[in-house]
């Protein structure tokens, strides 16, 4: 009797295929199959970053999110139809490691922090060994492509989700040293006038694909209001850089 | 005439030399000079994590910090301090630079994220070519080693410096969904009894020396009143992993 592979969750940085680390590399070619979340008909950005890195043996296994934009995150029917899609993400990873092959599910940036390999290893790692390899985290790269130092001293840093409602993010901006906006895409022009109402906007940098190609950096306050931006973007409120 | 060197800020990562990023290894080998932060008497961790990647021909240049415990960081004789030490440190840094060497100052986790060497980026910067690679923080270390997710969906995520005084420890606590304490050390009871009033100790995980030789992961609750922590620990508030 074989036993069952090994879960990994494998964070892969940023976005600089560079940035990956010995340790996501090594275990990440040891794996017979290679995981990744991705949008239907696009390649993924987990499977960008690993791509110059994988082996031509690896069979690749995409876990297709089931819609794009037509549902909306507040809908009561958005929670619901991810639950089922990650039941059956989770099931379609659990055939592999019952076969007794080993996943590797890559992630952009850090799995652990706001990321989808998160909602496998809660379904799976009780069932599977489990292990996860840290990775840069997308705000790291972002303030790191920005060439600004996000903390110094005793600031305190609050890292922010675009998706919160305007008062919240005042709120939180008004409480805080440094600021880190997660998830800005659409949410753009709330988290604008949040940092308006709170006297940062003169402070705001915005960070497009950081260290990825195409990476673009930019004062918010320089930013067209009727310009969107994509979903690889950070808006960065460096701390006091007081003391030195 | 040969040019100035360039000025390399590079993050190591967390503690495990397995994570390393694959460019700060082909930056951190074609530098001649290898500076690194350290105290007086000790290897320094960066220097530890860096050891096994080190060249033979590489020269090191130790940046000893001037003093351990004798000031307090609340003396007004500390910042004046550590001030002058930074502008010496700088000084050293740049005589290599002005020779036309290109030093790498290694950095254990993210450079940018209350790192020493964002001093020297701050003094030297203007002066010379500088250029930072991202590491993997020593947050991401710890609650990769507690096997924790910190946040998931719309969670907020406060950095907390252990140096804070406690009841703007138990403010920050009150308004975020996930927390981590930096900079733990002797700042333990401190941020044990913010814990306490925030109503948080049960959720607080301890992880020293994460991803390191020796890492240790407990409840913080089970941790002796008594005990104290060493330099290398942070506190986590894992945050709500409610939707799933
Ligand atoms: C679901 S979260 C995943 C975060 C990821 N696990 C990490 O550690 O960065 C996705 C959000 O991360 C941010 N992000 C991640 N990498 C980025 C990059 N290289 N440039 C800009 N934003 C990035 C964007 O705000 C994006 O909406
Ligand atoms: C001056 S800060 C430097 C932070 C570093 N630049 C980073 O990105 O993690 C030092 C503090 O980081 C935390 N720390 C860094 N690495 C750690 C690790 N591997 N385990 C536990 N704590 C760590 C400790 O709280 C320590 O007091």
């Amino acid at each position: 009797m074989s036993g069952s592979g090994t879960l990994f969750g494998i964070g892969l940085g940023p976005g600089d295929p560079e940035l990956i680390t010995l340790k996501a590399l090594r275990l990440l070619r040891a794996a017979p199959v290679v995981a990744a979340f991705a949008k239907q008909g696009r390649t993924g950005q987990a499977l960008g970053i690993a791509g110059p890195h994988l082996l031509p043996e690896q069979r690749i296994l995409r876990l297709e999110y089931p819609f794009t934009t037509e549902v909306s995150i507040h809908d009561p029917r958005y929670a619901r139809d991810m639950s089922d899609f990650y039941d059956q993400a989770a099931a379609a990873v659990a055939r592999h490691l019952d076969a007794g092959e080993d996943v590797a599910v890559i992630c952009e940036g850090d799995p652990f922090l706001y990321g989808s390999y998160m909602y496998l290893h809660d379904r799976l790692s009780h069932r599977f060994p489990a292990r996860v390899v840290p990775g840069i985290s997308g705000m790291s790269g972002c303030w790191t492509q920005a060439d600004t130092p996000i903390t110094h001293g005793d600031d305190v840093l609050t890292v922010i989700p675009g998706t919160l409602p305007e008062d919240a993010m005042v709120s939180h901006l008004s409480r805080t040293d440094a600021a880190v906006f997660m998830k800005v895409g659409r949410n753009l022009p709330r988290i604008r006038t949040a940092l308006i109402r709170a006297g940062l906007l003169e402070r705001a940098i915005l960070v497009e694909r950081g260290t990825m190609e195409g990476a673009h950096v930019a004062r918010l306050a320089d930013w067209p209001e009727d310009r969107t931006a994509p979903y690889f973007t950070i808006v960065l409120v460096p701390g006091r850089q007081g003391v030195r």
